[in-house]
């Protein structure tokens, strides 16, 4: 068989939370001002109590409620495809399976989130929601959310991408998102920086700081949702993992020996490889990669340390890999990997030798793009192909040891709204980065001195 | 349950052929030139003899090879989804089930004849499959069945899609297929179109002229592939609604009160009606309804004749409703139902009194695209909308009298490549078109003068 599908009766019904089940206790995030540990008060202007509760719990699982659950039955339990035309052209031993996120309204895993996020601020009574964009995938998804709940949604695209990327723009008025470029001038933040630079083309930071002061000065009804990073979110996207573990049973396999996925904030990875963290901390022999780009290697060749999560310095002080918050990455296409920083626990997984970080070039990527597409039929994101590129190499790895690895990868993202890029591969005009040695050098002076715990 | 999936062990393994099952004989196709009913060798020259066999084929059930299985598993069986957030929104006693077939890796329909078409020309020994599109939905899944079967792939696409619509495009350069803009300076029909005009935006009709020519010319390598409108097409896209059948059974239905899609050539409702066609006469109360555009009223306005598949006179005389071979459509974004035609098959089951036709405006199709993506939140195509507002329009006649109908419609298509038709509509730049009453009067008095049987 090629695939695997679960009734929506074996949905997983509690999200799992990877903070149980830590070898060590983590480093807390820093409220800025006082460096003292995050208090739930700090947050509250931002966040509603639930998701709050969400990111400090330390419990391991976590119920996921029933009109969650509903909203995620419109595309959920997603496909677990067998990669078997990948496997017959690379002529390997390894089985490949991939856990397609692509079926989704949005195209990605991304609305696992964005539904547990809009449900808990309706819940809350909160009208609208706040958030940035950089590529549009986040904002296409909270859009979508948000109009399952009857919110509104209010959208900072990163300028230069609302006017690269016109089509996902129109994917968010489609389901009533609002949504202006950034920097703009609706919020002080927006507007200081235009006064200095009309044509500023805007950065992910920057309209982090338009989306937060969008929901701060408006406390009545707007609460602020990010799509990555924080614990809460990782943990809305643990029902990817839990589903393809009893996918892969339905495959007749028992563990996969390795799990991959593209790493960029942190969200898909995680959602895919933290259910499998017990069985590798108990000797079972699931190795975890997560794979980044080479332009922008924060767990590869970044430092672990506390930085801020956004570059106008307004967010707590996480404890993860970072590039420095004043780090701009080159112009991969992969857009949304990226940032400058990394998801806490995901970090923290690395620095406890759970997590394995690779790095991939953007041509290895495009490569195994178009070798998955021409393959497996479905067409990559350029973000999900970093994975593919491993699993590529892996499986190769594979053919000449004669080992019949179990691959599972995480399909996190379609590219219909990515050919733009495509075109650009295919006409030559993309090539490699070499590291960014200068700008990190640069960047890493401007972290704060804080000390961490390693 | 929202879905239904079947598992790959239950798809269909043999195609339904609805010529075994007519209430009356249908009239022939004609050769062009003897006015004969055409003959096997008519279309040896541009098509392989196993899909010759199948077009002609009175066999109620054709065997479909284990190849085309293998490859069909790719995606299929494809879900059926029940549309409980638009019944909500309705507020209608109606179930409403969907057919999903946007899951195939070209987002629609297509590929279920584009892989079965790849298959037998492969096996004869083609090296190399030419055809035409329009909007590109066509292009994309031959050039993705090619890949499959390693065949190169010929599209000669409309000028203005190809303009228009640059990452359909992009996407059949993904698959490997090559593009050129049509009319094009490769053959001789393009390049006397060229003559007179250098900027021709082109017409489906003239891209089929060049395609056929392509193919005539290269007797060695290559066949050329339609499609839609011909017999073994529709045959082809059956597994759908022998799918969608297995699927009602699994949500508890019996059979359905409706079954309803979009029609342009025929081929996807025809894939989705044909199997309930039997149920239908033997009195079990299933009513087929096909969508058009009222912009090109094919069955609802055209007339019931023979007339030519194309406007340059090349192709054999079909018996079938026909707004004239020399129409040209207003420029509807639905363009993949901007055809002056019908397949024969459809049309004859209209014309007996089986399907009935209907047809809607251009306003009223993307209303309902906005409705169903704010509750299903699947994006349609703009071809597929035509249905889903007559779903949405039969929906609403069942909350006024009670009805609890069950709605079966085909999701033929994603719009996901169509997002700058919605950015129009969003700006208010789309209207409707009044019937083209004098294009079409012209169009009628170039029908050929063949008496057919009514």
């Amino acid at each position: 068989s090629n695939k695997f599908f679960l009734p929506e009766s074996e949905m997983p019904t509690q999200w799992y939370n990877v903070a149980a089940d830590l070898p060590k206790p983590m480093n807390p995030p820093l409220h800025p001002g006082t460096l003292q540990p995050l208090t739930p008060d700090d947050l509250s202007a931002i966040f509603t109590m639930s998701l709050i509760e969400q990111e400090a719990s330390q419990e391991r699982w976590i119920d996921i409620p029933e009109a969650v659950l509903d909203k995620l039955a419109i595309w959920r339990p997603s496909p677990l495809h067998r990669a078997r035309q990948l496997e017959a052209f690379l002529d390997t031993p390894a089985k490949i399976y991939y856990k397609n996120e692509s079926v989704s309204p949005a195209g990605s895993h991304k609305p696992n989130t964005a539904i547990a996020q809009a449900y808990y601020n309706k819940e809350a009574g909160i009208k609208r929601l706040t958030t940035e964009t950089g590529a549009g995938q986040w904002g296409s998804a909270l859009s979508f959310a948000c109009s399952q709940f009857d919110l509104e949604c209010m959208v900072y695209m990163v300028r230069c991408s609302y006017d690269q990327k016109p089509f996902r723009k129109s994917l968010m008025h489609l389901w009533g998102g609002e949504v202006v470029p950034s920097p703009s001038k609706l919020t002080k933040a927006g507007q200081a920086v235009l006064d200095k630079d009309p044509d500023c083309p805007g950065s992910l930071g920057i309209a982090i700081s338009e989306a937060v002061e969008d929901a701060v000065t408006h406390p009545d009804t707007s609460k602020y949702a990010l799509g990555s990073v924080l614990n809460h979110v990782l943990l809305h996207q643990t029902v990817i993992g839990q589903e393809a573990k009893k996918q892969l049973e339905l495959a007749g396999e028992r563990l996969p020996d390795m799990v991959i996925g593209c790493v960029g904030g942190g969200s898909n990875y995680a959602g895919l490889a933290f259910p499998f963290v017990r069985d590798h901390l108990d000797g079972k022999g699931v190795q975890l990669i997560g794979v980044e780009p080479c332009a922008c290697p924060t767990m590869t060749r970044g430092r672990f340390a506390y930085d801020f999560g956004d570059m106008a310095m307004m967010t707590p002080l996480l404890p993860m890999h970072t590039l420095g918050h004043s780090f701009i990455p080159p112009a991969i296409h992969a857009g949304g990997l990226r940032y400058h920083g990394m998801a806490p626990l995901v970090s923290w997984l690395v620095q406890c030798g759970v997590i394995e970080p690779r790095s991939v070039h953007q041509l290895e990527i495009f490569e195994a793009a178009v070798t998955w597409a021409r393959t497996e039929g479905i067409v990559p994101a350029p973000e999900t192909s970093h994975a593919l590129a491993t699993v590529i190499d892996e499986a190769k790895k594979c053919k000449e040891t004669g080992e019949e690895k179990v691959i599972l990868v995480n399909f996190s993202g379609h590219g219909h709204f990515d050919m733009g890029s495509y075109d650009a591969y295919f006409d030559s005009k993309l090539h490699d980065y070499a590291y960014p040695e200068e700008a990190i050098k640069e960047a890493m002076a401007d972290l704060p001195d804080v000390t961490i715990q390693e």
